[in-house]
């Protein structure tokens, strides 16, 4: 292939705007997930002819039958009917939409595996499926979260496997989704989205592109890497601070210090960002996202310490609980072994129905293995199996006889607990144990139980 | 002594505001340093009597004859000069004045040593003059930045050396100083205070004092140990999230990615807020802060793991901007040694008269013990000597004849640096290395520099 001084896109710059509008942009979106359906069904909002492109049939007729599984994300059950009703959002499994489309946009899971290390089969196969047809002048964007160096060193070569050379022949672009799971909606059109390319027109484009789609500003930045750097960095940010309120968390349990109280007296300084302790980290982005960074650094032959560091105490933390729970219930006389638990909140963070590397897994399941009966209540999941155990139908059925409560997640239906009749469900001595800080202890000991809480003054007496 | 039921104050719970209006509270700040000496004043215009204890005599005299070193800070001179000529605030050398007053405030540094551990010799001495006339029914408060535990385990056991029982018969406080040099009045009277007590009546009292004498509703916390954990922690907030800016800048420059332009573009997102990396951390709050804290968390058998960490990263910045120098220095065919370096700012932040651990420092006599003639132009200290250099009066004339300009502090000043008549005065072929990227690396290029920046895409291009 001959390079070309001027990059050729099938959509010139400035008129990705009017094209959207006039419906004559097809848009083909790889990954019907939890990013992928909501940004497809943005794209058609926005006048675009989408082709969505999942390798799971399941996912293909559900979205075809405009069916959405994402109930804890308002809004986007209503978009993707309307859209699979009028057929502007088409699903298959096939990758050949992507052949004659103007836009791919990349929207496959990026996991990490066992080892801690990321998967990125997905973007490759991806890849491989959209190179095995690319046409000239098209623009590949990656929403998928990867590590700075992935789009110009993984997914771009693997697209030139089409015998297209990336920046001349087609466009290469990173546009890392920014949304918090229970808000993709919201944050997609009001976040500015970050956008890098590796052609200046392509970057252009791109801009231009999710402007008119999202009616938000984007930031242009020099790169792909930047743009995926800017991702990573937003989330390790949240990584790391939760870490350190985790390590305040242990020092002030052994110094008699309240560390809620420290930190919500802390957020009255400017510039201060509160961040709190509890069971550890989990979900699609956080703990991934910081990996993805070690894994890149160690490759430049960086040692990313802190980063790292702050991974290990997060990870530790469903073992800190595990630890409290035991002390609690020896505090009420009783061993793990033959205790009854009940798990309130299983999902990784409020109100969200995903237990993707949730913490409190870790926890049960440790606590199960020491011989502890355990019961879960989760309201995203109420009468449903979750992760092996049948969920209880009321927080009240699930107490039935426990002799331990772990508030596990802090969804907001646990704010109005109702914890004289929980008390009362529970066995004679009965513990609650706090693992996200949402209950007022003095509330709780005033209903009878005895109670800990991560970070809260636990290990000796307050003076 | 008979540990009594009710705490005996001289000034009782509901009647500070009254009296100190009615100038009828007498207060000791012991300690006439960029701390103790506003907060003389600001008693002093609330209507207290104030005496200021300071052991330096020249800081006695100084005070006495109305003069105030701390030109930095805006509206204290005004406030200082008042006070002494009305005699409301009175200085001297001797602990006397503590003996009859309401209130002893502890305003003493509590620096750390060559091996980073907490020097308390200042807050033990003042604890022990207090002691020998302690009168019971006095309050006495520290505001010195201290680890958790000390007031409750090292101030309050001095004090009893007076033969009166903390709590009992006089009153223990923490109530942490938590403003910025260079604008401290204005945090003094805007930001509350965190107040922590033995005794609750204790507490009640000293929250009264300082919401009468600042106008700020303070936030009373469960003990002292409380309040300091909340100043500790708020700037460990800080030195962590600056070295995670560091830990990405190093990382960043090794991946070709410009860790400012990610980190201007991640603060878009709401749950994010920005922190720089350069050249390291000083002054005398944050560095020793965290090392406060690490010290109590290792007696209390706990590793701070992410605190340590993030001092030893920040404390090897200036070690990386001699690294940063050299190599700029590689890049205009020069060695560091004979080498004329301008070093811009040498105070340890922008806009203060302040050298206190500054990290410009270890860069500047690293690059002395190389062999580079180092010359000096801080705008705080404009021709005048500091640390053992004497100051240019211009960066013109520091700029003469250098092969290398070294910004050190992002003073105000310095955003307007003329780099065109700079690269004039320079040596024909000379490097800018701007270790707070306070510089825009075009314009530096432009005026004819070769450019390094921390952080900023310098060991491999960009693409």
């Amino acid at each position: 292939m001959a390079p070309e001084k001027t990059e050729q896109l099938m959509v010139p710059p400035g008129t990705a705007a009017r094209r959207l509008k006039q419906g004559a942009v097809k848009i083909t979106v790889v990954g019907l997930g939890r990013i992928g359906l909501p940004t497809a069904a943005l794209f058609a909002e926005a006048g675009a002819k989408v082709t969505g492109f999942d390798v799971d049939p399941s996912v293909v007729a559900d979205t075809n039958a405009g069916r959405c599984k994402f109930v804890d994300e308002p809004g986007l059950g209503d978009l993707v009917r309307k859209h699979a009703k009028s057929g502007t959002i088409k699903a298959t499994g096939s990758p050949e939409g992507a052949f004659d489309s103007d836009f791919v946009v990349i929207c496959v899971p990026t996991p990490v595996d066992q080892g801690k290390t990321p998967d990125y089969s997905a973007v490759r196969h991806a890849s491989e499926d959209i190179g095995r047809g690319l046409r000239r002048g098209t623009v590949v964007i990656t929403e998928s979260t990867v590590g700075p160096g992935i789009v110009e060193g993984l997914i771009g070569p693997t697209l030139e496997s089409s015998g297209l050379r990336a920046t001349h022949d087609f466009g290469l672009a990173a546009c890392p989704e920014r949304s918090d799971p229970g808000r993709i909606l919201r944050d997609m059109r009001s976040l500015p989205r970050i956008i890098g390319a590796t052609g200046p027109e392509c970057a252009s484009v791109v801009v231009e592109l999710y402007r008119a789609a999202l009616g938000v500003e984007p930031i242009r930045v020099t790169s792909p890497r930047t743009a995926n750097a800017v991702k990573l960095t937003e989330n390790i940010f949240r990584d790391v601070n939760i870490a350190l309120s985790n390590e305040f968390a242990l020092l002030f349990e052994g110094l008699g210090i309240d560390a809620k109280e420290v930190i919500d007296a802390c957020a009255t300084k400017y510039n201060f960002v509160p961040h709190y302790p509890g069971i550890g980290v989990g979900g699609p982005c956080l703990p991934s996202n910081s990996y993805y960074m070690i894994a890149e650094a160690l490759k430049a032959g960086d040692i990313p310490y802190l980063v790292r560091m702050a991974r290990e105490i997060n990870d530790r933390m469903p073992e800190h609980v595990v630890e409290l729970t035991s002390e609690a219930l020896n505090r009420v006389g009783k061993t793990v072994r033959g205790s009854k638990v009940a798990v309130f909140g299983v999902a990784y963070k409020p109100d969200v129905k995903d237990v993707q590397l949730t913490p409190v897994e870790r926890t049960m399941k440790r606590l199960s293995a020491m011989g502890a009966e355990i019961s879960v209540y989760d309201p995203m999941y109420r009468g449903e199996e979750v992760l092996g155990y049948r969920g209880s139908k009321s927080a009240l059925e699930a107490s039935r006889g426990a002799d331990c409560i772990l508030l596990g997640t802090a969804h907001s239906e646990f704010k109005e607990l109702d914890l004289v009749s929980l008390s009362k469900a529970a066995s004679a001595k009965a513990a609650l144990v706090d693992a996200r800080n949402a209950v007022d202890p003095e509330a709780a000991t005033a209903a009878g139980f005895v109670y800990c809480g991560v970070g809260r003054a636990f290990r000796v007496p307050t003076r």
